[in-house]
């Protein structure tokens, strides 16, 4: 039960969802090593990838401009989950016995269960502005599917997504709930593409990669009148168009009188925690606030504490630039016992350079303590947490337990970034203890990285 | 998209939550036929109820006064996902074309995704102020399971859900959800009561039906000391409980200086319609301020439309006692081809005398016009609708579209009870084209009373 006399939720009116972006490339410690075209040997440029994305996602991807206005037709589609509530998760402080305040900006209120909607309406209406009538993407676990689904319905575009094979078998209510929203789903490799027909060929049993799916997506793209490719992390503009997370909760927090000593968010691409985290470190980049900002990761797939921070592919066959980030290596695939989501090989160039600045903290954890932390969560709080953002939660209570054996309370942020309705299964599996920890040591990581061609940048 | 310059959700601080319920039995134009004691040929009584439900509950259930407070433990809990939105469908009233006003109050935002979760709590909570420490109860679709499951968990109780056989293996995330909230969960008929092992014993391949759940629930809660059973619908206290919904929808109306022509809701048990609606009715009934208020069951369980105005048994085996409702018999089953919910026998005592009265509107939909609406409003609002609300948008898309047809634009206001995240299968289905209509007959319906022993009161 919580506690009397304090706001549980903190909610503000529409007129508060922001009218801008946060671009944290005006106020980075350094300059951001470029992407780079390795096919001709240059750094690439917003002609590049305006050939793949919409022109002003291109355009947003190279600016340093620091707020980019966001369009009035975006902040009303914001308008049907926007802005969402930050919580005060009294519940869980009181089932930890801390004195350390914890709040979560609940982004799961959104149509597709998840924070991906932000960026996905985003992107449909740049590319709906600019004449294209047909976008294609690819998706894994399905949040980010879903999202560009009911993005692309709220804009009357079509929407193509090559969804990993694996995940097609394994999660069809989430393939159903984009075809709700209207979206032609396959499952990837498919026959639709020649790449698809051509790994079929070769093994006709494979359950997929993401790198597969966004190699089909891209083909896709390029072989279809008014078509666009669209990404769901990673990138800068992505990233960007997240911050309204942390921006709506820098102004609840204000409305309560508090400010985060510590940020935490999780980290696959890097959308999820830029999102609730960027907002903040503007404030640490300008004018040294003091502020902690944690990247989770799983430690199946421990690319910010293991990885290097090298130029590499953002799929699995080079098709993509080569960005500067830190990376297990574009070949790799977490164990098949994980569960709990993040599985991209590298993490966002923005984030690579702030934790290789020393400006943002990376931390790993492990499956079964995730599970743990996602379970007293939500039977503290009534909210059944995505695995993704449990690793935000479990880090959350580290440092909240920290804290309190210091004798030095904390106030505490995190994004829930999704609900975990469609993943039950995995909660299933926990629950019957079929969950075990999977993760990689060092010399693995390396021995891997050094597997894969040096990029020449 | 939605228009420029309206509110597209009313959200008021928890300051707004109600402090009291409101108890239409106050008002009601004659009044109630007493529930009635089978066994011993009389009236039941308060005594009569507190056998299984809470003292407090009981006590309600046969109370005449118009408010009865909220206990501030229970606003305390209500305020994890309460003051809930009430949302202008810009995006639905677009896609019709309509000059109506078309507002949906949204209770799938609870812990268990639908409405369910505001009686959970206040039964939970009376039970651990009587010294209970354990609640049984039973669950078809899971809605009413997961919700007593998490409000249970609040309050430190143990939870024993009897889930339908068929549904227990068919939404086995329903399942899981529950045992996230810390409930065991067992397919009905099981092992575990002597009604079980009896009609395992004579039928070992039965799918168990809600009868028969409600029975081992029963048998359970006596057999086990410091135990109450625990019921999600029909009942005048659960009822009452759900009022918060249109009290609150009733204030933040206000705040846009709407007030709804026409208020609908679905109706399963009653819970979802009386919540929604009873708080208005108040005005009708008190001051005969014009109102339409409209009961949407499925054509496939008509017991407000084809049934009887009588005395009936609330389960299948009689345990119960006797009510007056619109009934289809106590062992009505609806055909295997529904998939929208709703599936109970009879219709709650207090709705039933309003239709009876006139004072209540009912109406019968088919499936697959309830899925196609679905769809358009998860497409239109972003929202995937549980199919049991669906039946309430229905008719309010035919109630908007008839207004226009008239020339007499409408406010009209429906409960969105919860969500159809569970539901996606049924979806499914019906994007694949397998979903059909299924009714019954007037002649039906009376041949299946006609062969019910007539109950003596």
């Amino acid at each position: 039960m919580s506690k009397n006399n304090i706001d549980k939720k903190i909610i503000l009116g529409e007129e508060f969802i922001p009218k801008q972006w946060y671009n944290i490339q005006a106020d980075l410690p350094k300059s951001l090593p470029g992407h780079y075209n390795t096919r001709e040997s240059r750094l690439a440029t917003v002609d590049d990838f305006s050939m793949l994305f919409s022109k002003a996602a291109a355009t947003q991807e190279f600016s340093k401009e620091r707020f980019i206005d966001i369009p009035q037709e975006v902040r009303e589609i914001y308008k049907i989950w926007r802005t969402t509530p930050l919580v005060r998760a009294t519940g869980l402080e009181k089932a930890l016995g801390v004195k350390s305040k914890i709040y979560f900006k609940n982004e799961s209120v959104s149509p597709s269960g998840s924070h991906k909607s932000n960026s996905a309406v985003a992107q449909a209406f740049y590319n709906k502005s600019e004449g294209i009538t047909r976008i294609t993407s690819e998706t894994g676990a399905g949040q980010w599917g879903s999202a560009l689904s009911m993005a692309c319905k709220e804009f009357d575009l079509e929407c193509m997504v090559y969804m990993v094979k694996i995940s097609f078998m394994q999660k069809p209510y989430r393939k159903s709930l984009m075809e709700v929203f209207g979206a032609k789903v396959v499952a990837s490799p498919s026959e639709l593409t020649k790449t698809g027909r051509e790994i079929l060929a070769k093994t006709p049993d494979t359950t997929g990669s993401l790198g597969d799916a966004i190699a089909e997506a891209i083909e896709d793209t390029l072989t279809h009148k008014n078509s666009k490719y669209s990404l769901g992390s990673v990138l800068n503009h992505v990233l960007m168009h997240q911050t309204v997370i942390g921006l709506e909760a820098k102004k609840q927090m204000e409305a309560v009188d508090a400010y985060p000593d510590i940020v935490i968010g999780c980290l696959g691409g890097g959308s999820n925690f830029a999102g609730v985290a960027f907002p903040f470190l503007m404030d640490k980049l300008q004018k040294s606030t003091p502020l902690r900002a944690i990247a989770v990761e799983p430690s199946a797939c421990p690319k910010l504490t293991k990885g290097e921070y090298t130029y590499d592919f953002g799929d699995s066959t080079g098709l993509t630039p080569a960005l500067k980030m830190h990376t297990l290596g574009h070949n790799f695939t977490p164990q098949g016992i994980h569960a709990g989501g993040l599985r991209y090989h590298g993490a966002s160039p923005l984030v690579s350079l702030l934790v290789d600045e020393k400006v943002v903290e990376a931390r790993a954890v492990a499956q079964k303590e995730v599970f743990e932390a996602a379970l007293l969560f939500a039977r503290s709080e009534g909210i059944l947490p995505a695995p993704e953002s449990a690793h935000a939660i479990k880090v959350a209570m580290e440092e909240a337990l920290k804290a309190e054996r210091d004798g030095t309370p904390k106030t505490i942020l995190f994004n829930l970034s999704g609900h975990g309705h469609f993943d039950l299964s995995a909660y299933d599996n926990y629950l019957k203890g079929n969950i075990s920890d999977c993760d990689y040591s060092q010399e693995e990581v390396n021995r891997n990285l050094k597997s894969l061609p040096k990029i020449n940048t």
